[in-house]
This record gives structure tokens, C-alpha cells and sequence, in this order.
């Protein structure tokens, strides 16, 4: 394909409540859409994509207007520049002619930019997107999927106290969400844990995310959670710091999974080669795109680790892709694949509905669903043009 | 998709010269040409898939008439069985209805049957190649390839003599081939390639196969190689037996390669994991097809370990599937793929040239190239219709 | 001796109720029968073997269709090539010259032919079973048994509902059988096995046989089995990965067993090398034949790993010789040996009996029973021949 | 102390000549220089820090612009907040009044922000400039500096052919610097290598940057470096791959030096206890700061790791806090502290000049100098006030 347009929208979209983590509380979802305008051989298309990074760099170090200065400055030009003769990025055509532009080679022709996976992701969802609406397949037909609908499990962010944690959850049981994800931090754990168990029974399908909130001294602390029979513990310590997991790994018999510290194939590997992970939990935009996350899953799989899809909050657009993902057959824990409702009044494209607690996967070309004009254009507080032919 | 149509075609092509290993010797090519006629939403399309299994069970346990039977018997119909309402192979539905049909899973639909990576390999093939010309993109593209030509390697059978051996490495070299691989065996190994150093010199990339000839107690002898500055050893110890090579690759400088011990992700994870690999030679017969070779590809790029696509005497329609594979950018070693010309005066389909040492990967959709049907025709023993809608 | 004639019989015999395991339900018992005539010192005798391939490749990769033409085509003209002048197989005269063909080096002559185990394991049956009757010893006492009974376990496979499973542990606690083995499969495991022991109590000799049915990830889900106090846990992983059971037997205390994963002596050793096995399944037909099956006991006592003799629903001929092999010092633990009647209403030979939940030991030359020919014929639906001198 | 005043001071200055590694090439020096007005309990001053992000994120994930957004959004609001009633960034006042603000937690209030070390180091180091002139004490004699004068080494960017190579490095040697540093990358090793010992003789204190351009699998041509005696191998591999580097070390005699994979006194810790590196590159920015850098310093000291100061062409500030660190005892191999004329003819700062091989240690208050005037304004391409109270 030739691309021919690149335009960032800089959203805000209200939540219908905060949600508060180890490292901080959102109030509205703040986002960078990419939308990548493309002649093919099925004629002009538009490819859409999501950039999953934060306000402000907490979770990870990206943070949206930093992943719009790197997608402008470095990772269009690089897809670009062959076509209109401009400066070539990498200064490196091993990539092939920029003519040829697919989206299996994005992440090759975008490999000299350390780092930025976020920016990277969203940019090879736009691309990828486009392929495949002028291809005519689904996303899910594409990466491999397995499955028609996939389990919708649901992340409950930090209360102000456990009697409201238990009535939120009693909610999402109601809702008919199939497994429950408690966000932890020390001293907002044990307690917490044990009191879900003790109203809600043995049988919830229940797992905590740390979001590296802890440090190796408190594995004593992390033993503790063993007892409620856990499905996982999420990234206990620092992202940076796969061997102290390896260490804490084997001191605990809940199984540990990462999500902050796999950020790559490659660390993927290292991840599992040091015992550090027996669950990893695989977000698109955190490893760089759709196409890094099949090659974790693969991995993952070949080594008998399993891996569930996490959530950044997205809007359709990224849940609808999640959701993709996770109908691969080795994605055999429920993700946090929510409805759009869990998150947004109004979602920015056809909500994602939940059914007896299952997710459908789109089965139309590409993503399957795009942001709606009107609801883009009142959720947008910027719009660039980064590229125009 | 919707398959219309499966025939097998059993050939049998003659070779320029009997090709020997330390298992046998060959004086044609016998193979499966597997035709899968398909509807799509592009209209009717052909694929073209082939068995690389030889004509007896002596590189591995497949062979051809088996793989023609268990194609016939269990492969076909857990592909066909929902679009006739015939019975369902697998007992499964996970993998969605086969009017699906998708080349991503059909991996999956076959998993029940244990083994026969070749025969499955085969379908897989001509499901991908129908697909990709459906959808107008090429092997290459598909894949992920990265590089416009591979680099050609030659592997040199067992000669009757080191003289005879010098005067084939010498006309492979005038041809342009830019690494030579020597079969060895017992007796047959230190004093060959100390004459081919001395004569060729040091800066031939030069490798040896053992195809399991060896065993942990010729690690004397297989230490005794390492002053050559061999690129590799491939496969010196029997195929199933990883912790065997774990303990060789200790004792010797020379980097392990494995070929026949890696027969899926899964395998080539656990030779990663137990240290008995530092190189992969990827056959996409060996591990079931395409899609598993570029999953071993990932994993063993994550790992950091190279990978070189290895031949097994394919007709036109593989060796061209063979480059697109090895275009892919963790193939960092010149694989066996070299032109038609090295094993055939007539290819089954337009040759594969060599120009400077490289092999041009093809761009059309699919494969690239088809048999040529008066070709099909000619080398043709026998023809079976295993399903007609 | 001289092998005169080799005849095949594809037999189908009726099981007295379907079997099922996780990899699929069998209502017949399909076998294959290898009948060698041959001229020995005392005269011509007449050996019999057995092949338990399996109908499909659903259990391992062979099937019964697929072992006659690999006994027909490579095994019977590797063994019979001197004998006549004709071609030999393996190009490989170390074996010696076929005239002294005796069952000890079967193996070695069969050792270029890649895998097939069950086909090479009815050969050498028959082949050592004719040896046996001409010099009148009979089977236990060759492979060196040490007791003229053996204790007779049963497996039992999936049933309709855990209500039926106990109704039928009930039936063969009450037949007399010392041993109960479950087949479980993902969802039909801990409730399954808490119930069971709920109402036999913990005294009765328990354990479970998955198949390959689960992956690592259900470590948490296995290791619930822990406080059933199991004799042991059977294979729960794929067959061809002894690393990722490796990993799985360090987070349980349940005995690892495995089965499908030990197919030759030399994987045996590398399972135990890898901490992959406490217990080993000794089938002789998925490791080659009965001679393997003596090397993996010895090699297992020899690291102090228990082992048990498994059953493929033989029929009266493999289930005396399997008898005869448990005979062994070193089977500690019950196997799967039990009553033709558990299978078969009507046995090919003599029946299998079961007194006091010991089956006794033949002790007559040779395997001790032959098919009854009028039987024999019964179930036959094919006869071939596939050497005649 | 109490901030009053944050300014950004975006330069361009010209290299004498350009300066090219394996990730690019660079013609100007790109900084942020930071500086902080403050008032303090001996009135008010001026701290200067300098940002050696570059200008484009080729080498690490950070660059110039980005610098600059994160210092004025997140990190000075971090420091400020308290100060006069703003918002407080990381919602956590454990750090204590603002009011209190010490260099010496800078980075416990900044650790909310993930990543982003060269930013954070630019901010710390001028908070710290601010301080030790407030308190009349040198950067070295607080770091802790033994010494003087610290050896000069010099690295050596690649260049166009091996003979202008040999040339430059005369050039150095003739200059007095003690020590050669040649940048490598795959094709541009042995030979280079090879030539600059064989005109220099094996004397001269040699060593190879590789900047993360190598793969696993190069380790047979790493290997060939062993026979040159070379001080140590720099950064093979990529930044975020500690494993692989401990594989790697096991294959190498050259001792292995990591640089970007270092980012902090954990993954120095991390990397020790992995084996992956015998010998550390600490570049103060690239781990965070000073402080960090000592911390790293002293932890590999404690386990007999050898450590040397990297430098990013630094201007002379960041030239003369270099060499204050660099005079701690555990700095046991000269660094890349050469005269500011290794890359600029008119340094921001009074230049810092190379005697005998040896570059003096400033005493005089802080950092030791400051951009003089006219030069700032000479090479300032932008100006921003993020902070005034």
C-alpha cells in the first residue's frame, strides 16, 4: 500500500467513574487515535489505530503527547519516505521499497527507534487495519483466532474501602463478568482478599495486579495470598527487574504473571528462561503491536506459559482488537476484555457488548468497527496532520 | 474458504546425480503434490502444496505413500467435514465451521492428529497458497520477509572419495553458491574438511551434517572439527534426544544446529531451554508448515538463536516458498536453497535461478509459481481424487 | 533361524463397552496380527505378535493401516533380505547374515527405520515368540520374571457422569481388581477423584491417567490433586516435551508417571535425567517391543524409578506376554493387566483370567497361547501376505 | 533549599568533525542545558545540569525534545509543588517538605515517573550544582574523589576505511590520550581490530564498543576478538537483554562491559548476578543522575566488578562532573573523558583541557564551571521558562 495521510486525534473521553491504580487515579481516558489514509490495490482505505498510552508516563514512560511528537517526527517519515522521495528514517531499505509497505514489516522498518512500543503499536494497528480492509479479512481471521466469543473478565481498580470493593464486585458478578481482578498495594491486599473470598466463595475465578507496587522484601507478605487459591499474581515489583521476580517466583505458590516487564518477544524469552513468569499477561500496545503480541503468544505457548489479554482502558476500537487477540488458542485465561460500559457512557465507536459474560469477536474486514465522525469530533481536543502526499 | 476439490499427485523426478547421506541414497525425487481447489470470495483459486517426505522412513517416520493416506484418511476430511456435513474429524468445532476456512487455523483443526508434520505441512501449503491468491499477497509478504533475494547454500552429499569431494565443492563455488555444507558421517568427517579448508582456504562459509550419525562418545572426534572455524555442526546425535546434544554442545566450540530434533515450537523451546541448540535449521515440512516455521523463527529470534532455512530436494513449488520464508529477517545464515539446477535438468515448474549467489524471492501472489501441467503430467505416477464437493 | 512366511491379520474385535480417554472413544478393538513361520534347529514353529497401534493416529502417530505397510514394506525385507538374496533394507550388513536372525538383534537390524515402534515391536514379538517355542522356554522365564502371578489393576475410562464412574469402580473393586485407574481429562478430574474417594476411601490403590490432556498451566489445577494421596499422576503433558514435565513435577507432590513420552531406552534416561519421570508406564509396543521394554526396567531400577506395565486393550496374546513382562523384580506397581473379560467378551485366544485380583503368569513356550484359529478367522477382515520363501 | 527559577536551554553546538557509531551519525551536539535558580541558606544561586539525551532515539528511547517536555511537566512540578501550594505530581509528601528540597532525594520524589532517567539526571545534577555551591564543597570532594587527575581515554567513531582509522588513532595517541576506544559493528571488527594492533602494537589499551549491534549468534565472530588482548568488549548485545549477554559472556574470553543495559544500580545488580557483565560503563545520565551513579559504583565494588565513566559528548559541565566521578577508587580503567577539542572547538564552557593522557579534577565549588555567557546564548536554538516563582 501507499500511504497518503496520517492524522492524530487527541481525545477525552469521560469514564464513568475513576479508576485508581497503585500509581495513580484516571478521571477521563485520554488517547491518540491514528488514522492512516492508504491507496491499495483495492483502492483508497483508511486504517485506524489506538495509542494506549497514558496522560502521564506511570505505568510505562510513554505518555500520549510524547507517543504524538515520536509517531510524527520518526515512525511515519520512516514508513513514508521511500514513497515520496523524502529522507529515509532508518537509513536502511532492507525494509524493501516503502511502495511495498505491509504491515508485517512495520516493526522491521521501525526497529531503529529505541523503545516507544505504544507509539509503534498504534502506528501498525493503523497499517495493519488498512491491509486488512482492503484484503477483506477480520483481525481475528488474521492473527489465527480460535474462537467466536472469548471470556470477559473485569479489573476492579482500588475503592476507598472493602466494604465498597465488595459491593463493586457484587456488581460485575451481577453484570455476569467471569473473573474478577483486584488492583492491590501494599496494605490494600491481604485483607482485601480475604474479604472477597469470605462473601463471595472459593469458586470466583479471582487474581490481583500489584502493578509493581511491592519490593522482594515483602514476599513474605505475598505468601500470605497463597491460601485463597489465587488463578495469578500480576507484576509484583519493579517492571525493570525480571530476575528478583525469578527470585520471588519461587517463593510463592500462586502462580506469578508480568505485565509491566514484558515489553517484547525478547523479554518475553528472558522472562521464562529465568522462571520469572509462569503467566504473562500480554497487552498489545505495551510489546508494540499486534503482531509482537502473536509472536509472545506463540512463545509462550511453545514453553507451556499461559498468557490472558490485559486492558489499557481502550475505546472500541483497541477493545474490539483485544478481543481479536484473544480468540488465539493460547490465550486460555479470560482477559480484561470489558464492555465498553464498564468504561464509557459513550464508547468513541459501536460499543463492545458483553453476553453471559462473553465477548463477541468482530468478524468484519480489519478491526471491524471505526470511530463514529460526530462522537470522534466531540471527543477531540487536537487533531495534526502528520503526513499528507 | 470453501473446498471444492483435494487431488494428490504422486511424482517421481529424476535427479542430475544420486544424492547421498549418512541414511541412504537417492536417485529421484518422489514426492506428493498436494491441489486444493477452493472457492473464495475472489472466486475460484488452486493452491499447490508439497509433501517433503521422502520415499522411505529413513530421514524421519513419514514417507510419502504414508503421508498420501493419512492426507486422504484423517487430514482432508477435519478440513472438508463441516462444509458437507460429513463427520467431523476432530470431534471439535473450537476452530469455527469450515466454511471459515483460513490457512491460521488449520494448524489447529489438525492438532488431534498426533505426528505426520509433513503430511500436515502439505495441506497447510496449498490452504495458504489458495488464500494468498485469493488475496493477491505473496508468500514473502505474507510471511513477513524482509529481503528481496536470500543467499544460496549448497550441501554437498557424501562423495566416493575427498577427491571427487574438492571437485564438486570447486564447481559449486565457480557456480556462485556462497556457503557449501558437507554431509559427514563416522569416517567421513575430520579429513574431509581438513581438505576442503586446505584447498578452498578459511573464508569459504563452510558447515557439516551428520544427520544423526553420531553419538556423545564421538565427542572426541566432533571436538576435532572445532579448529576449522566451522559456521556449524548440524544434527550430530539422534533425533530425539535433546539432553544428549545439551551435554555435546558443552564439550565443543563449533556451534550445534539442530534439524530433525526440532519438529515443533514446542521442541524448539525446550533445545533453547536445555542449551542443546545454538543454531536452528528451519525445514517448514519438518515442523508442520509455514506458520510453525515462522513461530520457530520468533521464538528462536527472541532467544537470540540464528536460523537457516535447510532443504529437503523440493521441487519448484517449495524451494520458491523456501526463499519467501528465508526472507524473513532472523534467518541471518545462507540457507539450502539452491537453484533448480543443483538437483534437476527439468523442475516441475519454472526454475528456480541462482544469479550471483542469490535466489530472487518471488512477489506474485501465493507461492509464485505453479507445476507446469504437461510437467505435472510427465513425471505423474499416480493421481487421487481424496475429495470432490 | 529362517524366516519362511509372513502373513498379516487386520483383525476387529468387539469391545464388551465403548473406552474412552481424553483422546477420542474406541468401540472396537482393531488390531494386527503378525503370524511368522519359520525353519528352526527344532523344526518349523510358528511365532505370533501383536501390533496395539491404534484405528487413528489419535494416540500416538501410528495406525494399524499404516504399521502393515511399514512391516510389509521396510521391517519383514529387513529381516528376510539375505535370507533369499534378495535387496537388503538398510544397505547394512552388521547385523549379521540373515540365517542366524534371533530376536535379540531384531531391533538393531530395524534401527534405520525411523520411529514406528509398534510395527517393529509386533515384528520382534513374533519373531521372539517363534525362538521361544523352538527352544521351549517360555517368555517370563526368558525375560527373567521372578513370579508366577501379577497383580491386576484397571482403567477406567471417562464416563458419562461422576455417578456412572462410581457405579463402575464399585463393579471392579467387587471383580477383585487391586488397583483403580481413572482417565481424567480438564473438567473431569479433582470433583471426579474427591468423589471417588469419598466413597472407597483413601485406602484404595488411585491414579489418574490424563493423556497429554493438560499444559503446564494447569499446575494449579493438578496440584489440587495432592491431597488425594495418588499413587500417581500420568502423563499430563504432550508426549514430546520432557522438559515441561520436568518443570511441572518440581510444583507437585502426586508421582509423576509418564507414558506416551517414553518411547526407547534413551528417552527413559532422559526423562530421569531431566527430573521429568518418578514413575514410567513400560508399554512394549509404544517403545519397540519387549526387549526395550526389559532395557527401560533395568535402566528405571537402576535409578531407582519405579515402573508398571501399561495395556493398549490387548488382546489374549499381548496380554500374556505383558503379564510374563511384569513378572519382573522391578515392577512395583500394579498394572494395567487385567481380565480378557474387562474387554472382551470373546477373546482371539484362550482368555486371560483374573483369580484373587492376581493374573498368573504362562509358563508353557513362547507367549504361552496362540489365536484361536477359528476365532482368528472370526475377527479377521483382512489377511495379506507379505513374505513367502 | 527553595527553587525559584527553571530554565531550558536548547543548544546546537558544531562537532569538529562528525562523530559516527552503529546507530547513526551525528554533525552537532543537541543538549538541554538546565538551569536552576535557587535560594538557599547562603542566598541565592544557580545550579546547571546538562540533559546528554540526543537529539533523535536512536541510542535510548529518550531524546532532546522529550527531555524537555517531561523536566517542565512532570519533574520540576515534582520539586516545585510543595513550594508554592501547587498540585503535588506523585500525590506522596514522603519525600518531605519541599521546602527541604536536597539533592539527595531528587530521585525518591521523581521515582512515580517511569523511565526517563537522562531527564531526571539533567535536574538532579543542577538541584546538586545548586547545593554544593551554596555549601562551597567541590563535586568531587562530595562524590568522594581520591584523586586529582583522572586518566583520559578516547573513543573512536568509524570511519570511513581502516586506513583513516589507523591515521586518527595515531592522531590520539599522539595527543596523549591513554587509552583507545574503537566503535564496532558487524563487518567493521576483526580486521579493524586486527589493523590498529598490528600498527600499534598490543601495548596500547585498547577496547571495542559494539552499541548493541551484534546478535547471539555473532559470538563465533566476537570470539575472534579474544586473541587481542583487548581491556574489554562493550555492549554487544541489545540494551534490554541481560540473559543473553550472560550466555554470551560464557563463550568469550574478552572480558564483557555493558553500557545501555545498565540503567540503574538494580539492573547493575541484575546484571552481576547474572553473569552478563564483568566490567560497567556508568554514564551518569543514563542511569539517573550522580547519585545513582556513585550507588552503582559502589555495588560494583562491592562484588569486584570494575567500572569506567562513559561519556555522550558532553559539553564541558557535563565533561567536568564526569571527572569528578571518575576520580572514586572503584573507577579502575580510564574513561571517555577527553579535552573538550576532542569534539568542539569552542566549548560551552571554559574547556576542559588533557595534560599527559590526564585530565585535572576541579575543586572549586560544584560542578567547577558554568556556560559562559555569550556561548549559551551563542548556541541557544531555544529558550523555555518552565518554573518562576
Amino acid at each position: 500500500m501507499i500511504i497518503t495521510r496520517v492524522r492524530l486525534h487527541r481525545i477525552s473521553m469521560p469514564l464513568v467513574s475513576p479508576f485508581t491504580t497503585s500509581f495513580g487515579t484516571e478521571h477521563s481516558k485520554e488517547a491518540l487515535i491514528v488514522e492512516i489514509g492508504a491507496d491499495t490495490a483495492a483502492g483508497p482505505v483508511t486504517g485506524w489505530g489506538e495509542c494506549v498510552a497514558m496522560e502521564d508516563p506511570l505505568y510505562s514512560s510513554e505518555y500520549v503527547d510524547g507517543c504524538a511528537q515520536v509517531i510524527g517526527r520518526w515512525l511515519v517519515p520512516a514508513l513514508t519516505a521511500g514513497q515520496q522521495g523524502g529522507p529515509h528514517g532508518a537509513g536502511d531499505t532492507e525494509g524493501g521499497d516503502a511502495d511495498d509497505l505491509v504491515a508485517e514489516t512495520v516493526g522491521h522498518r521501525l526497529r531503529h527507534v529505541i523503545g516507544h512500543p505504544m507509539a509503534k503499536a498504534a502506528v501498525e494497528m493503523a497499517v495493519l487495519d488498512a491491509q486488512l480492509r482492503a484484503s477483506g479479512q477480520s483481525f481475528a481471521a488474521y492473527l489465527g483466532g480460535v474462537r467466536s466469543t472469548v471470556p470477559s473478565g473485569v479489573s476492579v481498580g482500588i475503592q476507598e474501602s472493602i466494604e465498597q470493593t465488595l459491593r463493586v464486585v457484587e456488581g460485575y458478578l451481577d453484570d455476569g463478568y467471569v473473573r474478577i481482578k483486584l488492583k492491590i498495594k501494599p496494605g490494600w491486599d491481604v485483607e482485601l482478599v480475604r474479604a472477597v473470598r469470605g462473601v463471595f466463595g472459593d469458586d470466583v475465578p479471582l487474581q490481583v495486579d500489584a502493578n509493581a507496587a511491592y519490593t522482594l522484601l515483602d514476599a513474605t507478605t505475598l505468601r500470605r495470598l497463597d491460601e485463597f487459591g489465587l488463578l495469578l499474581l500480576e507484576q509484583p515489583l519493579a517492571e525493570d527487574d525480571l530476575r528478583q521476580h525469578a527470585v520471588l517466583a519461587t517463593r510463592l505458590q500462586t502462580p506469578l504473571c508480568l505485565d509491566e516487564s514484558v515489553v517484547s518477544a525478547r523479554s518475553a524469552a528472558d522472562a521464562i528462561a529465568l522462571g520469572a513468569a509462569q503467566v504473562i499477561n500480554i497487552k498489545p500496545g505495551r510489546v508494540g503491536g499486534y503482531l509482537e503480541a502473536v509472536r509472545i503468544h506463540d512463545l509462550a505457548r511453545a514453553h507451556g506459559i499461559a498468557v490472558w489479554c490485559g486492558g489499557m482502558l481502550e475505546t472500541g476500537l483497541g477493545r474490539s482488537a483485544n478481543a481479536a487477540l484473544a480468540s488465539l488458542p493460547g490465550f486460555v485465561l479470560p482477559g480484561d476484555i470489558s464492555a465498553s460500559s464498564r468504561f464509557y457512557d459513550v464508547d468513541l465507536t459501536e460499543p463492545v457488548e458483553m453476553v453471559d459474560g462473553q465477548v463477541a469477536v468482530d468478524t468484519t474486514p480489519g478491526i471491524g468497527r471505526a470511530p463514529i465522525p460526530e462522537l470522534l469530533e466531540r471527543f477531540r481536543t487536537d487533531l495534526s496532520v502528520v503526513f499528507r502526499r
